[in-house]
């Protein structure tokens, strides 16, 4: 049977995700779906709804991850994971995430209608808290087994909030990492997700196939210098912990552009104590953050980075501390998986590109876990707010389609 | 009448000073009585208590100035003021202000103790707010008309509070400005003080004569970007807020460094917003403070200093906005006044050197207004935390000396 011209219902589609949008809708056209908030909460159980509604089966797991079931002939069958997340940042926009997961719904239930049976069960998935609200990747983390036993921390130390959350929402954080699926249980991983960059805008391309996902990897840097009055202490004399900070944000911003090309930083926060007019700053907190494809490029990145913040403490003649604060290893998606996606693409005449996923995914986990893919549409305003980070309905469209026929591809080489 | 060899009771002088020092005491040996706080108010109903205990005439003024009088025989002859304030920054030194308060009284005492009638009143003057609590040199700028007529405004823009406080004070706010004094009336204005510095304790000298006091200009630099994803925005095409505003905080100390000898700068906040790990500064401001003893050299050092941030912002490809916050003029001690503190200490044989004060005091609104003069004594840890800004107690005995026989001198020459 040839299934290559098989399409999702693409106003079926759409219905969802107009409906979807507007749980947790901002003034400004984005959506507020912090994970495991109530309008987290929410959307989930509008989602559960859905897959009951298609006549799928509804599965949870111990790490909060909602998915939906379409089981093959094949009892013993492994099965293929199609996913992204439901949860927002507060502003967020509306396709981020929600339409990985509703197009997965979208095919789960094309596949049903076509009466195809493939060698694998397919199953949609919303992962749980993917944006970090508390931590990120947690639902991807925890079903690849990357979390640790025991009892989850949250990132800020707000432990009793989070575990709060957590069982506002049915999850039992002393079971979380229970969530472990066996990857030979496991066909495979894809994900479709807007590019979040102007990448596929400025070559006019159509679809961006992910090669791999860069590794990030978050300091703290606590420049520490000694205060006192701003006028009467010699200006030869002082030791201006901003004026550490403030260096090392302007030189590492120079490394990058010297010696780290494809590498990106970001120095996302500096907090100044005493903070006052007249006081000499005693200590200047900065969030430095670091990202690259290739692990050894980025371990080398954080080691220049790191000395390049030790040479600019003592050239203001101030202390410093860092503190790696998270990492996230960079993915490589699976060879086979890429050249499915991009035969779906050329079947259906889509202009596509390779490309690097600058944004971590679930599919940042899952790929090291079982074969995974992603397929990127072009973002509108993607250097804007994320709120205004929006996609045209075709792109979204045509974006679910190569995932169907990735699906059905996959089901011939598997 | 000979009076060169009369001294002050340094045994009294200290008595006041341990009992002052005890309100609003820190664990850390400092003092905090912020301006018009229930320890400020304790401290200037205990010097109202001294003033009367010692039979001098309690006044205060619209301003909340709160002095002792001393009258000389002639009803019509001008006042010479002694003064400082006894209010503090949070965790501020115990000699900050306390002792050039506490100097006069002795004075006044030394004064009515030795029976000498002087062609001066003498008054002893507490200052309100000197540290700018709410409004930097209340009581000085009220005194000598510097204040706008009509209600106050807290520079933090928390207008009800700043006048819950100065009623609490028994402060109208609508009548502050009625405290300005006819300079004719006056006689002059002398001010005991600690350094804050430690060019006293480098040059070993006893006794600094402040030649003039440095204008002081602060600005708010609010460089504006945009914000967006720290992984997927081009690293080419960011508009970084705080990239911006760094490369200014870097460059203006260099500005410094090259061109402007002699004056001091301090980048003491930066704020940058939305101050996230993973998203793009879109905003950064940052405080900024200039000082220089020559008024000609402070705008020249102002208008450089805007330019720089103009060309750092558009190195960085963001906007900026600069606004001018605060200025106090540059202000010069009177010369016969500043010779009759020379003759005085060369009198005591005390080694002493002509200064500048990088600070501001009451002495710089007064000086414009009335013959004026300051007096520093060595401090000691100058550059660490104000609390720790202590004097040798012997230094406050020869400064309160030296003050003694200024009056002496200036009671000759006037």
């Amino acid at each position: 049977m040839d299934n290559s011209q098989l399409r999702i219902n693409a106003g079926r589609l759409l219905a969802d995700f107009e409906t979807l949008a507007r749980i947790g809708a901002t003034p400004t056209g984005g959506i507020s779906r912090p994970a495991l908030s109530l309008e987290d909460l929410e959307a989930r159980a509008w989602f559960a709804d859905r897959i009951e509604d298609a006549g799928f089966v509804v599965r949870d797991d111990d790490a909060g991850n909602l998915s939906g079931m379409l089981y093959c002939n094949d009892p013993d069958a492994p099965t293929l994971i199609i996913g992204s997340h439901l949860d927002s940042v507060p502003g967020g926009s509306r396709y981020d995430g929600a339409i990985g997961v509703l197009a997965g719904l979208e095919i789960l239930r094309t596949v049903q209608d076509a009466g195809i049976n493939l060698p694998f069960h397919l199953e949609v998935m919303d992962f749980t808290d993917e944006e970090g609200t508390w931590y990120s990747l947690l639902g991807s983390r925890g079903l690849t087994g990357r979390l640790p036993v025991g009892k989850l921390g949250d990132k800020r130390g707000e432990d009793a909030a989070f575990w709060a959350a957590l069982s506002r929402a049915g999850i039992d954080v002393n079971r979380v990492h229970l969530a472990k699926r066996d990857p030979e249980s496991l066909a495979g991983y894809l994900e479709l997700h807007i590019e979040q960059g102007t990448i596929l805008q400025r070559l006019n391309a159509q679809i961006g196939i992910v090669r791999g996902i860069v590794g990030r990897t978050t300091f703290q840097m606590t420049f520490e210098g000694e205060g006192g009055h701003s006028g009467t202490t010699d200006i030869y004399r002082r030791k201006d912990a901003l004026q550490g900070a403030a260096l090392f944000v302007t030189r590492a911003y120079m490394l990058i552009h010297d010696r780290f090309d494809g590498s990106v930083i970001n120095c996302g926060n500096m907090q100044v104590y005493p903070g006052m007019f007249n006081v000499i700053p005693e200590r200047a907190v900065l969030t430095v953050e670091c990202r690259h494809v290739e692990s050894e490029v980025l371990t080398a990145l954080e080691q220049e980075l790191c000395a390049l913040a030790e040479d600019c403490a003592a050239a203001s003649n101030v202390e410093l501390a860092t503190e790696r604060m998270e990492h996230l290893d960079a993915a490589t998606m699976n060879a086979d998986m890429i050249a499915t996606v991009q035969q779906a693409c050329d079947d259906m005449h889509f202009k596509h590109t390779s490309m690097i996923s600058y944004a971590g995914h679930d599919a940042q986990p899952m790929s090291s876990f079982v074969p995974s893919a992603m397929i990127f549409i072009p973002t509108t305003a993607a250097e804007k707010d994320r709120a205004s980070q929006m996609a045209v309905w075709e792109d979204v469209t045509n974006g679910t389609n190569v995932l169907l026929q990735t699906v059905l591809g996959w089901a011939q080489r598997y």
